[in-house]
Formats: C-alpha cells, structure tokens, sequence
C-alpha cells in the first residue's frame, strides 16, 4: 500500500457503558437498553466523529443473576436496523450466533440490513459459548467447543455461497420484455455437507458490499484458525501491549498460511479509555466505578467462566491453584485463560480481579490523560499490535464524548485518524475490498 | 361495545403491486423491492391516511421462475424496523413461519420490534407450505400440513410462555441498592413438548404490548382452528359476498367455541380495489395489466399449487376433471380449493383463471367506481362478512393514492371510519386489549 496506513475505531455499543456498574451512577439512564433514542444519540456522536462501525454484543440467552445489572436488551440485527435509518455513512455490525441460528434465514437478514444500510452492515460470528443458551434451543449442554467451530466453518460456507447465489448482473428489470431478471444468473447452490443441507438461492439478491464484513471475536486456537481462514478484522482482548503484539503476528501469520492478503485482516483489540485531566483523576474515576460493583454477584459470573462454585473463591484471596487447563474449558476458552492468566500475572486477589473484570471484562482498561491515552494507541498501532481499537467506553455517552473531543482531536493532529469519510460502505471504511462472487471467479478461472 | 363498531385497513405492502405485472408499467420502479425510500414513501401515504397497520407476506424460499417477475426482498422484521423509526402510529406485520424458525430466536426478534416500534409489531404466523423452503432448510419433503399445524400450536405456546417470561414490574432500576430487576419476577419457563425444549426466560423484557399483534392467514381447517384460538386478526381471501360471509361466522363461532370473546378476533378479508371514474374505466384499467401477464409463466405458478405438470393445463380450456381432492393437498390447502372453486364457479379457462388470479391471486378485485368501492365495503361491514379490509393495491403507490383520496373520504362522511388515531399501539387501533401476563393471571387466580 502506498497510501499511508490510518486507525480504524470501532465503538462497542454497551447500554450505559461497559462497567457494569455505569448503570448506577447519577448520570446513566437505567433503561437505556431499550431506548431507541438514547442508542440514536450514541450512533451520531460516533458517525460525527467518523468512527469505522459500531457494534453489538448478544446471546440467545439471559446470564445468571437478573437482578444486579441491565440486561435483555433489543436484538441487535432489529437495533442496528433501526441506526442505519438515522445514520448515513457509519457501519453497523451485529452479533449473531452459528450454533442457534439456520444459515438460510441469517443470510437473509444480514444481507437485508446491508441493504436497508446501502452497505454498512457486519457480522461478528459467534459460536455462543454456555449451557444457558443451549438449553433455550433443545439441548440439555453446549455443543463441544470443537463441534462448535467445526459447524460455523460449514455455516460460513453455506452463507457465503447463499450470498453469492445471485451474480451480481442478475436483475435486468427489461419491461418491454417481461424479463426482470435473468434465470441463468440466479443459481441454487445445492450444499449437502454434515451439519446443513441446503438447496438455495437466496431469497435476496447480492447486496451492496456482496455480504456484510464478517468480523470474528474468538481468541482460542479454533478461534483464531477460523478467523484466519473467514474473518476480515477481528476484535480481541489484549491486557498488555507484548501479549497485544504476539496475538496481531499470531493472527496474520495465519491469514498469510491462508493464502490471504494480512491487510486484509484487521486486527482491532478492546480499549476501556478512563480519562482525566491528570493520571491520578482518571484513577480515582475508575475507582469511584469499581466502588458500585457488588462482589458476590460479579462472583457468581466468575465462577461461571472458571468452572467452579462460587463459595471455592473467598473475596480476599488469590485464585486457587486447583482450576482447570484451558484444554479441559468447553465455554470461552481464550476468555477463561485471559482472566486466569491477569490473575496470577498480577497476583491479584478474587475481589482485585473483579476490580479488573468490571471496568472491561479482561479488556485492556487505561486510565490517563488524553495524550496518555493517544500515545498508547500510536505505539500499539506503530509497532505492530492493532489496525485499530474496539472502544468500550466505561460510561456511556459520557466516556464517548471525552473520547472524541480529547482523544481524536489529538490523532488527528498526528494524521491517524481520518476527518472525514472518504468511502460509503462498511468494507471501505476499513480498506478492504468488495468479495468477488466465488460463482463468477469459478466461471472465470 | 356501546362505541359504534368501526372499519380497520390494513395495507398490504407488495412491490410495485399486487397484480403480478405491475412492475411492467411505465410508472413503476422495478427495483422498489429493494428500496428503502420506496417503501417509507409507501407507509407515509398509509400512516396520513390512518390505516391500521402495514403488512409484508414472506417465505424463505424463491419461487418458480426469477425471471418473470421482481423476487427477492427485504426480510420483513428488519423493513418493518426500518419503517418503525420513520413512522409514529401505524402498526407493522410481519410474516415469519412457525416451521423454519426456532421460537426463542422469532420471540426474541419480534419482541425488539415491538420495543423499536413503540408498541406497534404484529405477527403473520405462517407454516410456510412448499418444497422450495423445506430443501432450504435440510428437508427433501415439505413437513405434512397437519404436522405443520401441530408444530405451529405448540411454537405459540412457547413463544407467549417467552413473552410472558418477565413479569410487567420485574425491572425496578434501583440505582441505591444496585437491583436493577427483581430476580423472583423473572422467570425460566421449562418448556418440554413433543416439538420444543426451551428453559427461558427471553432476553428482553415483556414488551410495551406484552407481545405483538397475532395475525393468521390460512384458512383451512386446520388454519381456522389454529386462528380460533390463537389469532387476533385473520387476513383471508374470501371472492363473494357469500363466501365472505360463511368465513367470518364460521371463525366467530369457533372463537367463541373456544372460550374467547368473538370480537376480539377480526376478521379482514382481502380486497383488490381497481377504482376509474366510470365503472367501464375501472374495468379496462384492469383489462390493461391483464394484458401484461406472460401466461406460460403464470401457467406455471399454477400448475404448482394443484399439484400438475404445467402441460396438463392447456391455456384455453377449463381445468381438468381429475384434480386431487383438498385432503390430498400438503400445500397451500385453502388457496388450492379457492382456486379450483372459482375456475369451477366461474366456468373460466387456464388462461381466463390466470387473469383473475394475477391481479389479485384469488383475493377479492373489485372494479368500479370510488363510491361503489364505498358501498361494497360497507356492505360487507354492516352484514356480518368483515370487520375491515386487507387492502391490496394492484398498482402501488398510485392506486393507494386513488383509495385514500377518492374511498376514504366516502367513508369517513357515512362514519365509518376514523379520521384520527386515537390510540398508539397496534392492539389499540384494532380495539382489542393488551395481553393479560399469564403468569400473573396464574398468581392471581
């Protein structure tokens, strides 16, 4: 590339922000969640910004306790539907589960929000770890995380040809003829393979960006493997910058073994900025956050990723040394070696790691003044650790709005950050190509 | 009721119309399937001119031949969102098939359309007959309509378990304490059925109408038992008077058979209105886009929901003697014996038949004058054979434009129906309540 390489930010929408006790303070709107209004105010302030995309989180399923913090929120293909009507230039990417869904009817949709957004919409491909959510689709225990992966390799093939079932000069739309569009251009794909059998076309035609960007979030090995074979960017937790710099040469070794582009595969790590006007305001903001927490409840959701009962994890003492290998983790593998690993790292007790985990679930939290916060993404982005950032604020609007008037003004003097659009889809915000239809490459070969 | 009974429209959304030439006219985009502008400018019109509700059919299949005729549209949970935050009042219907989706997943997702929307989401339950959707979905045969119909009743039971999972005061936002929902009022439901397993509780909230809007459309026995106890609106298509009016008291019956209250299901047969000056003008505007049909397609359609090779149905003679009879039909029941019924009636040829189903497939066109659109209407209203109207357009947006400017008028003047909505949600539009929790109602009782 000649062109000089520019950050990419995407926002990691978060009801009230990704502390989980941001809820609570005398500025949040506890019932954020569900408030259209309130996610419209967020999607402008990030598309004024020019922020690459926004994203949502999502599981078909509630976790543990209800009661101690917001959640069963608005499904997110139904919300980033309604953002792209009140947005123009912003992409709009939606969590949306392998292991429960059909591939046929998500294809469908996604490739509908892509065209109800002219060509903003993402897909961040899960394989939805957990019991809960296994047990609201028949099962009594979660597929095997192998068969997980093994499934959404089929899914992705099966959508990608289901997205590629009309070529893209199908619709002639001819009146005097009669012929809208031509039939021979319009192919049913026949897939027979282990876990679907699926016959096809699509019931839509080749949207704007071809299919949405597909986006991965799985840092596990099977997790890695898949996004370098699927995934054009991918969001990961990264606490340090060495861990952050081995994952980012991880990864596009991988792309690379793929046979693909590793530009074409953006590496985005999560980011929890907390800025004051000096360094030790910014840490007292986030302990004032750390405060609201309550222990036993965020416990209880500990307890669930490592295994174990709750009652075997005194609050003031350090892990047990007893916990599982991350072979022997059906869940969120990379999610449960992340948070044992910044335990004993750190030498944290169970109440310090909580700390931790509040402010942004194992994501990289730095508290500091806006330059601090702008030079730890240039040395990240300058010596080989992100393509950009996963921004979660703590607090939402709040911590957005600090961000992009103290943070962005400053890259952008560095010339990092663009200041204005210069693409309208999604995939160009981030400088990758439309795919090619695999049915015109095959012809074409 | 001491309130005078009034109409309720519906606008069936479809294209550029539902005559299947529409999009031949020299005033028709023949890419508005795929336009967003198009059909906010659509639910406009109808919102301005306070209809009940919107309406969008759907299958996740593609029909026969792409190339006759525009196929292939947006899905209807994400256009319907898309038109929820450009629209204030009217209601928005759905369609989505009870065999091809999983019920946590379409609770779920109509539950978000419902919050989006301010109250105003409807459900079209469909069993979604046809070979072409089931080899989408890892079947080779379509299921057996009484299957469909089994799995459909017991997908409602879990679907409204789900929406009632959250009790209406579950969340109480105490921002002191750090209880954000009353865990006791938020409940797993532990479904076990022949067809469903699913523990719950949903991951979102009980809606701001508990849940949407149930609308059914079948109309053979088994669809009619299933509206009886699940439905609040049927949209069926009824071609006299007569028909009209058996229909109507016979699912009244059935409702009440059940248990419920008979207004509290109503009934909104289909009407085509074809509307000129003078009742002759009326009938060559119809004349002219039957010109349009290519017929061998439209043969073709045909051949398909009477179960024959296309062949066996020369386009000038009557329909053969040796149909199958409904019993043997595992498709479309009721639009297989609408069909044959008004070939029979009606003594026409295939391609006589194929004029009058491709204005209007087998719903009621009307041509004629506004006021005899006005009286008809009434007619049906006021003697026991409709308590409104899908309204079907052949011609869109012209001949919507041509009913509420020249129809309503007519009847707003004989108040008939309203100039203002008086309520905000869905249900109140249609006058009907909103859904008692069971779960309470169990508590309670």
């Amino acid at each position: 590339m000649t062109a000089r390489r520019a950050l990419h930010f995407n926002l990691f929408l978060h009801d009230t922000g990704h502390h989980e006790a941001s809820w609570r303070l005398p500025e949040s709107d506890p019932h954020a969640l569900l408030d259209l209004a309130y996610h419209q105010r967020l999607a402008r302030i990030a598309e004024d910004a020019k922020f690459d995309s926004l994203f949502l989180a999502d599981s078909p399923a509630l976790f543990g306790d209800v009661g101690r913090r917001p959640q069963g929120g608005i499904e997110p293909t139904v919300l980033l539907t309604a953002l792209a009507v009140t947005t123009s230039r912003i992409g709009l990417i939606a969590t949306a589960s392998t292991s429960y869904n059909e591939p046929y009817n998500l294809a469908r949709r996604l490739s509908s929000v892509d065209w109800i957004s002219g060509g903003r919409a993402g897909w961040n491909i899960v394989t939805t770890a957990g019991e809960a959510a296994a047990r609201n689709f028949g099962l009594q225990e979660q597929p095997l995380h192998a068969a997980r992966y093994a499934r959404a390799s089929e899914f992705l093939e099966v959508a990608t040809k289901l997205w590629d079932s009309w070529e893209d000069g199908a619709i002639i739309a001819d009146k005097a003829s009669g012929v809208h569009a031509l039939a021979e251009r319009v192919h049913a794909i026949g897939h027979r393979g282990e876990h679907f059998q699926v016959e096809g076309p699509l019931n839509s035609p080749r949207s704007p960006q071809g299919y949405p960007l597909l986006v991965q979030a799985g840092s596990s090995e099977s997790g890695k493997d898949f996004a370098a074979r699927w995934a054009e960017a991918i969001f990961t937790a990264q606490p340090t910058f060495e861990e952050g710099r081995a994952f980012y040469a991880d990864v596009k070794r991988r792309a690379v073994a793929n046979g693909r582009d590793p530009e074409h595969l953006k590496v985005l790590p999560g980011l929890v900025p907390v800025i004051g006007d000096t360094e030790a305001e910014a840490r007292e903001i986030e302990a004032e956050l750390d405060r609201l927490i309550a222990p036993e409840y965020a416990r209880d959701q500990l307890a669930k990723v490592l295994g174990r009962d709750p009652e075997s994890l005194p609050l003031d003492r350090p892990l047990p040394d007893d916990l599982p290998s991350e072979d022997e983790i059906e869940g969120a593998k990379s999610r449960f070696t992340l948070i044992v690993e910044l335990a004993r790292r750190e030498n944290l007790t169970v109440r310090e790691l909580i700390g931790r985990l509040g402010g942004g679930r194992g994501h990289r939290t730095f508290a500091g003044t806006a330059v601090q916060v702008a030079d730890t993404i240039q040395h990240w982005f300058e010596n080989g650790a992100a393509d950009g950032f996963n921004i979660m604020p703590a607090v939402l609007p709040s911590g957005l709005e600090v961000f992009v008037e103290q943070v962005l003004p400053i890259l952008r003097e560095r010339s990092l950050f663009r200041s204005e659009y210069t693409g309208s889809t999604l995939r160009e915000h981030y400088g990758l190509p439309r795919p090619v239809n695999q049915r015109e490459l095959a012809v074409a070969s």
